[in-house]
Formats: structure tokens, C-alpha cells, sequence
């Protein structure tokens, strides 16, 4: 028996045979050719098999999952297809005689090292990471070996790896990948995200569960505690399957709320609210009991497409979306893109530090004709539902200004030309930038709500990238700066009258939670999938009683471990159910 | 007359003839050889003579100017002696038959191509432009063609050009160049730095001087506004003479003030201190008249090494500045590596976004051992003269806590080996993070001073990276964001009867000082060359009528400009002199 420590990524307990996701052999002895031309075709056979193989996964991540990772295949499929490295790999089979795979090899590892050598540039060794995920699914098949495959998994099992890529998450399938764990990652990586989205119990950032189990162990993963034990003995299972029970029966509760408002123990009432990524995910909003939208991410409409999407095509998107609410409101985020968002046909600079680049609102002022067309998709589609329209990475009131007018302008433009738009579009601001945070109460004046996003917020207010393993330490949503800018932008809201909403990780946190009643949060916007759970909670919670732990945690409390120590000391019980 | 306007990167008005600093023509049809062997030797020499000249170039960028700039040299070394580059080039000379200058060519186009078009990746044209800036230089012996050489230059002028790059700061000679324009660049890129360094006036982004004069044409550079007027009439050289004479006039007036005390009209002192790099830099310190060291950025002292520096090297380092200041307070600043700054012996994990990364006292605290060297090193000058001890980068008090208690341990340490430590030594923070500043009242109860770090408070406050042309707008020193945070440290420390210093870019901005004044910032920290022109600036304000600006800034106005403008319309006529 063998028990590893990692992160928490998605509730819920697994207990299964393991199936691991492990790089196939693909090592080989350099070799010759004696049939320039014939090498060279089984070499343009192996890029179209893999070319067709990469397009099927991307077809797949976008139709099952979040259609966000499309632009990872892309990358591999300009790298696989770049006339460039195929004319490294033929010259290297021409002119050094080399065999198909010892030429792609050769090559890849030429451009590899060349890559991970290059001082003082970060991206090197992603971009030779890619070269190797590419070049070996070309080498495999000029191997004749088989690349590890989750589509071929026919019996219940849980998946470990050092990592699951967008192709593997594609190639998930629920019924049989129980749950799954991993050597690297953080809370909000891909594969933490996607687990939740999926609703698996999951475990990331282990070090070295893909090294520490045979296929065919009996694996427990405890995506509560963030445990993983292989090969458990009778007893430790027992243990496992009871708090499985448990589990299954506190979700079969949480169920019990899907129609329940959302309300405290002593009666104050607050909005549960889902984000979501496209259309497609309303089922889940709506089985999980979500009062709304707090988050409707709408650059998926951008990343899925190979050009622009048209106003025609985003209004469908926007209508459908509002219907399916009805009286529910529905807060659509204008496009996001740039930071780690890029669109294959929309050239943005290449930047030092994207996360504090040209991005959000910055490209939608810049080059407004973008924001206009959704701006009047958006107010086109304001009649069928209850719309909320809400500006991104807004720093400065002037850039707020300029993008209201953007709306008046082309809601003038519409009323003119006879196109009914709803007069109670509410127009807000992502707060997720200090500087917008530290003037609140200037902004409130101006904006009718604010929701904060928290990711972002944390990062730069801690100037950490949350996304980067060796600083996620400082990702710390319990530190008091963070807590006292999220009251203060609160309190300036309510000032004015308007509302705040959350639509950062943090709003489903739970042991955030009590801390954001307290405060006087409006509304809560998470994963679908937390919602129910966040409801039973609140359900448990004085409102009155969270005032105080608040004005304790601000007064008292000088980092995040006091804090999240003080909340657990105090509402801990209620927290663990 | 041609007048062009940019950013006005350094004081002061050039007339002078143009030199252009322009890429030399290194066309040439491609071609092939008859002796390989010959072709490579050929090749060779080429590399030899371009590392030799590189090394110079390095050498002397060194010893004439900031030795951060040493690192680039590097870059371009590492890739001009890649075994994996110069095989390349072997291979199409010895395959291909390309004569050495063509096989060059085609290599390097063959990487710039794809770095170019690898889609995602932020650093490749970056590193496109190193692979072209090497290879043109070896291409350029090997045709005969002259590189363009400031060192030639042996009367007056101005230089113009794209943007000067260390390797030409480094060649360049104060005697006779009397100010530069480039195309690109902001405030805080390395040519306007270099400039206030050198003390040459300097216009720096205007987009297209560089095409836009001739060599031996006549040019105004007017550092103090932006402008840039090519081939001007007579009557406008006459007007920029007068400018120049009543500038110089200004310029001798100020350094009547090199022995006098900072103070306000209305009687109020400060203290006026100079940003150091090496103990070099104390000469300028001290010809302008500093009151103290309020920054060394010991971080040259590593990135001029080919190795950690030892104990003993920085001792002797922090020993020279602080028995030369003597009385005169040094506050040190702990190695601040990583983000931008990279040494060749250390490796640092490549990171998508270096500034919001591992960096600063994260590096320090995760490999205390280096800490450890330069904080015996620094307890042991102590004794020497007034030191202060500060750490950059803080986030959050759990932090400061664990940097001082290695201050702890190292000086008990010592005090027990019998080596005398001084015991006045103050430890303080740079506040450059919003959480610190947000937490300052809490942080003021332990530290024994701040120091408030603007460049990268601005940054991380805006969540714009001050480098990137394309969100430099957001660089806003007077956001009422900033100006809140600015002042709500200042009043954070004085509370706990501690003090605040500024040793970011802002501190020497005219428009910021009076502001800065009417806070109550206790000590002002800037390039030596701005520290008389401050100082004269502060004997003309009333610091209570200062007061009363700040209060209307921080109530009156919501926006960057609103500020600059009340500033101008309240003091403007005494900034102007």
C-alpha cells in the first residue's frame, strides 16, 4: 500500500484498476535507406495519418469538452505541416540517405535541443515539448507502434499520467474513466478544470503517481482529501467505499436544493449562478439549479472558429442562450481573447508577459469594429432574454467610458433602423485589476454592478502567475489584501446601489464561502457542478455570524493560512457537512 | 523642415549633423563552391572574427556603461557558437556545395522563417532578430562589408537610428555624439535609460526618424519636449540655440545646489538620494549632490560574473559604497534576478510570464543559500557607514518574516564568530506589489522602512507590462489607483513612526514631485542626474499648498490625465522654471 499527496481537483471518491497513460517505446537504432523515393512517401504517409489522426482529436475536444483546446491542435498541425520541417526531414533522406524515421528523428532532435538551449527565452522548451509530441505520433506510425490510446479503455478503470492533455481529455470516455490522477498541475490547470467540468474525482500535482503504480493496481483516488493509494489493503478499501457512500449521499442531498432558493440559515438570500462557455452548457446550468448566468464566456465563439464569427452567428448564440433563461438573468462577458487566448486569425503581438498585454477590452477598444459586432449581436439579442452586458481587464475609468459609448452608439444605430433592443440591459465591469479595485467607489457611480474575477485578480495583486508551478504558492485567496479589496469593492457598490457579483474559482470556493456571505456578496458564479453543494452550505450559515468572522478575519489575521485557520476554527463543521 | 515628435527620453537640445545608424546592404546572389574544405575555413574565420568583436563589444559595454547589458552579448554568443548552427552551415556547404555566405544565409533564413511563423510563441521574433543580428555580422565578413561603427565617428553629431542597442551605447563617445533620436522605444526602454545615464539629450519613438534624414543633413533633437527637427531654417536654429542657452543656464543654476538641503519654500525637508548599479555609479552620486543611496541594485553585481559572486566579492563591493557615503544612508536592495534579468550560471525555469514569475525574494527565500551570501556579506560592511536592508518583491508579510529571520540567524552567527555587525541596521521592503501596499499598515508594524517601487507597482496595478509598446498607455504614474496606494503607505508608515522612500522611475518626475511633496514622502531615490533639478523644484513649492492638491487630486479627479492636468494648472509655471 502506497499513499500520495496531491491537490484537490474534483470532489469525490474513485476506486478502480488503473490504467496508465504512459509514453509508448519508441526508441529505435539510426538507419539508411537504399529507396530515396520510397522513404520519402512512407514519410508523406505517416504526416497525413498523423495530420488526420490530430484533426479527429480536435474534432472531438471540440464537440465533448470545453471547445477552448482547439487551438493547442492547431499548433501541433502547423507544426506538422510546415513546409520547412518537411524539407528538413526529406533533405536529411535525400542527401544523408537516412531512413523515414531516423530523418524525422534526427531533425526533431536537432530542433529540440537547438530549442531547449536557447538561454534566456521560456517558451523554448514548451515549443520543443510540441516538436517531440508531434514528431513521435509521426515516428510511431513510421514504427508501426501503437501511441497510448484512452479510446480503447472498454472496462471501469482510473487514468494516471504525468498529465492529461487536451487530445487525452477528448478521448475520455465517462463511463469508464472513474476518476483519474496526475503528476503535474495546479487547481485551475486544464486537467483540474476539466475534471470538475466532467464531474470525475480527481487528484493532480502528485510528483510521481504515473510512476508509482503497474497497470492493473487497484488505485483509490480521493478528490476530497486529495489522496491517492495504490494497490490499498482490504480494510483501507473498506474505509475508501464508506466514504464513497457518504459522499454519494451528501451529493444525493445537495440534490434535494435544485429548486430551493438560495438562502441562509437566519433568511438572507443571495444568488447561485452558473459560467458557462457556450450553449451547450445550459443542461448543466439547469440540472445543477443555477438562478442565472453570472458568466458567459463568449471567446469560445471566437476560439472555435476558423475566421471571425459573424454577428449573425454570435446573435443565434446569445438568443439561444437568453431564451433558455427567460426571467433568469444572463451576465455575456465581451470577448477575452489574447493573454493565453490567441485566435488563429486574428494576428496579435507576440509579448513578454501576455497576462499583462494586449488583451480583454484593450484589443476591443483598439480595434472596435471586433467589439461592435458583438456589441450588436448582443443588444440585438437583449429582447429575448434578461441581458447583462460586462467589459473585461477593465483598468481606468476612461476605458470604461469609451466602451459604454460603443454601446449607446450601435443601440442608437439600431433603434434608428427600426431593431427592437430591451431597455433594462444592465451594463457592468469585470473587476479583476488592483487598479479598478482600489477605485470602486468611483467606478460605482458609473457601471451598474461589478463582478469580480478573482483568478485574475489574486494574480496580479499577489504579481503571480497562476498558471506558473513555481509561484502558485503565492496564488492565495485567503490573503487579507485580496479579502480587503474584495469587501471594499463590495461596500462601494452597495454605496451606489448597484450590485457585485463573483465569477472567479473563489466563488465556489468553500472555505470562501462564509467569508463572501459575510461581506454581503450578491452573487455567486461558479461551475455548474458546485453549485448545489455551495446552496447546502449557505443553507447552514448565519449571515449575522459571518459579519463577525469577516470583521475578525480583517482585523486580526495578517496572512491567508491565519485566515483560512480562522474560518475553519469557526464554520469548519459546517464546511466538512 | 521636417518636425517629428516622440517621447522625451532625456533633457537637454542637440544641433548637430546627422549620423545614421543603418543596416549596411548584405544582398548578394547566392552561390556555390568548388572546395568545400576552403568554404569552411572560410566560414570559421568568419565566426572568429565576429565572436572576437562581439567580445569586445561586450567588454566595453562593461567598462563604459551599465553592466546589465552584458547578458545579450551572451545570447548572441551562445548562438554564433552552437555546435548545432555552425553544423548547419557545414552541412549545406558540404551537401549543397552554397559557398560559406550563402549557406549562412539559407540557414539562418531557414530559422528565422519558422521562429517567425510558430504561431503562440511570444519570444521567436525576439529570437528571429538574434539569429539575424549574428548572422548578418558573419555574413558581412564574409562579403567585406563594413558594419555600421559608432566608434568611427570623430566629429559632432546626432545619431538616428531604429534603436540603439547595447552593443551601440557601448561604442558610443559622449565627446562628439551630442544627442539621439530612434524610431521605437518609451521612458523606461534601454535607450531613454541610457541616455539620462550619459546625460545626452534624447528623443526616443518617434516612429520613423531613422528614415526620414539624411546622413550630414542638419538636426534639433529637443529633449525636453519630444521633438525632433530635421533640416530646420534658420530662424528655428536660432530659437533652439536660445532653448539650449536658457537650458544650460538652468542646468548651471541647479548645480548651484549641489551642497544645499532639499527643502521646501515653505521650509519642509526631504531627502534627495541617487539609484545606483555599481560603485562606479557613486561618482555621479556624489557630483550631483545625493543625500544618500536609496537604491543599489546589487543585482549587477551578479550579472556581470561569470559565477555567483563570492562572500568576499560583495563585501568588498557594499564596503567601497558604504565607507564612500560614510554618514549618508545606503539602502541595498537584495539580488532582484529573474523576471528580465537572467544569470548564465544560475538556471531559472522558463516562464510565460517572467515579471508575474520567479523572481526577487521568491528566488531568495526558495534558495536561502544565496540570501544567506549576500546577507553575511552586507552584516559585515555594515560597520563600514549607514546601512539599510531592503527585499524586493514582497507580497506578503509570511515573507518578510522569513527574510528577516535570515538576517537573524546570519548576524548571530557572526556576533558569535567574533565579526563585529553594526546595530543601527534598518530592514525595510520595496513595495512594488499591490498586496503589500494594500497590507501596508500591517507590514509598517514590523518593517523598519519602505520603499516604494513605482515601475513595477504601476505594472502590476494596471496589469500592464511598462515594456510592451502595446499596453504602454496603461504605464499611468498619476491613475488615482496609484496615487491612493502611494499615499496610503506613506500614512501607513508614518503611523508606526517609520518612513517611506520612492525609488522607482516616478520619483524624479516632475509632474509626480509636487504630489510626492504635498504626501509627505519622506526620501526621494532617482538617477543622479535628476537630483538637482528636483531638489530645485522643491525649493519653489509650499509643501501645504502641495497638501491641498493631493486632497483635490484624490477627490476631484478619476482618471491619469485629469491629474497631470490639475498638477499643470496649479503648479506648472514653477515646473517649468
Amino acid at each position: 500500500m502506497n499513499k500520495l499527496n496531491g491537490i484537490a481537483a474534483s470532489d469525490g471518491i474513485a476506486i478502480s484498476k488503473a490504467f496508465l497513460l504512459v509514453e509508448p517505446d519508441l526508441s529505435f537504432e539510426l538507419g539508411k535507406n537504399s529507396d530515396p523515393e520510397a522513404e520519402v512517401t512512407r514519410l508523406e504517409d505517416a504526416i497525413s495519418v498523423s495530420s488526420t489522426e490530430i484533426e479527429q482529436i480536435k474534432a472531438k475536444a471540440a464537440e465533448s469538452l470545453s471547445e477552448e483546446e482547439a487551438a493547442v491542435f492547431d499548433a501541433h498541425l502547423s507544426i506538422l505541416l510546415d513546409p520547412e520541417m518537411k524539407n528538413a526531414f526529406v533533405d536529411k533522406i535525400k542527401e544523408q540517405s537516412y531512413d523515414a524515421q531516423s530523418a524525422v528523428r534526427e531533425t526533431a532532435d536537432m530542433f529540440i535541443t537547438m530549442f531547449k538551449n536557447m538561454e534566456d527565452n521560456p517558451y523554448m522548451q514548451e515549443r520543443a515539448a510540441d516538436i517531440k509530441d508531434v514528431t513521435d505520433r509521426v515516428i510511431a506510425h513510421l514504427l508501426g507502434v501503437q501511441m497510448p490510446d484512452l479510446s480503447t479503455v472498454d472496462e471501469e478503470v482510473v487514468v494516471l499520467g504525468y498529465d492529461l492533455t487536451p487530445s487525452d481529455t477528448a478521448q475520455l470516455d465517462k463511463r469508464y474513466v472513474k476518476g483519474f490522477a496526475t503528476d503535474i498541475g495546479g487547481r485551475t490547470s486544464h486537467s483540474a478544470i476539466m475534471s470538475r467540468s466532467l464531474e470525475i474525482p480527481a487528484v493532480v500535482g502528485t510528483k510521481d503517481v504515473s510512476k508509482s503504480a503497474e497497470a492493473g493496481d487497484l488505485v483509490i483516488i480521493d478528490g476530497l482529501e486529495g489522496d491517492v493509494i495504490i494497490n490499498p489493503d482490504e480494510e483501507t478499501v473498506k474505509a475508501y467505499e464508506e466514504k464513497q457512500a457518504d459522499f454519494l449521499a451528501k451529493k444525493a442531498e445537495w440534490a434535494q436544493l435544485v429548486n430551493a432558493e438560495s438562502k441562509t440559515a437566519d433568511g438572507e438570500t443571495f444568488e447561485l449562478v452558473a459560467n458557462i462557455g457556450t450553449p451547450k452548457d445550459l443542461e448543466g446550468a439547469n440540472d445543477n439549479g443555477a438562478e442565472g448566468i453570472g458568466l458567459y464566456r463568449t471567446e469560445f465563439l471566437y476560439m472555435d472558429s476558423d475566421q471571425m464569427p459573424t454577428e449573425e452567428e454570435q446573435f443565434e448564440a446569445y438568443k439561444t442562450v437568453l431564451e433558455d433563461m427567460g426571467e433568469r438573468p444572463v451576465v455575456v462577458r465581451t470577448m477575452d481573447i489574447g493573454g493565453d487566448k490567441n485566435l488563429p486569425y486574428l494576428p496579435l503581438p507576440e509579448e513578454m508577459n501576455p497576462f499583462l498585454g494586449y488583451r480583454a477590452i484593450r484589443i476591443g477598444l483598439h480595434q472596435p469594429e471586433l467589439l461592435r459586432t458583438q456589441l450588436r449581436a448582443l443588444l440585438r439579442a437583449s429582447v429575448y432574454g434578461k441581458l447583462r452586458i460586462m467589459f473585461p481587464m477593465i483598468s481606468n475609468l476612461a476605458e470604461f467610458r469609451q466602451a459604454k459609448a460603443l454601446v449607446e452608439e450601435e443601440k442608437a444605430k439600431l433603434v434608428d433602423d427600426g431593431v427592437p433592443v430591451a431597455d433594462d440591459i444592465q451594463i457592468g465591469i469585470m473587476i479583476e485589476i488592483p487598479a479598478a479595485a482600489v477605485l470602486a467607489d468611483q467606478f460605482a457611480k458609473e457601471v451598474d454592478f461589478f463582478s469580480i474575477g478573482t483568478n485574475d485578480l489574486i494574480q496580479y495583486t499577489m504579481a503571480a502567475d497562476r498558471m506558473n508551478e513555481h509561484v502558485s504558492y503565492l496564488y492565495q485567496p485567503y490573503n487579507p489584501s485580496v479579502l480587503r479589496l474584495i469587501k471594499s469593492v463590495i461596500d462601494a457598490s452597495h454605496k451606489e446601489g448597484k450590485w457585485t457579483g463573483m465569477c472567479g474559482e473563489v466563488a465556489g470556493d468553500q472555505t470562501a464561502v462564509p467569508l463572501l456571505v459575510g461581506m454581503g456578496l450578491d452573487e455567486f458564479s461558479m461551475s455548474a457542478s458546485s453549485i448545489l453543494k455551495t446552496r447546502s452550505l449557505m443553507s447552514k450559515l448565519n449571515k449575522s455570524e459571518m459579519e463577525s468572522l469577516v470583521n475578525k478575519a480583517l482585523t486580526e489575521c495578517t496572512t491567508s493560512d491565519e485566515v483560512a485557520n480562522l474560518v475553519h476554527d469557526t464554520v469548519g463543521d459546517i464546511i466538512e457537512g
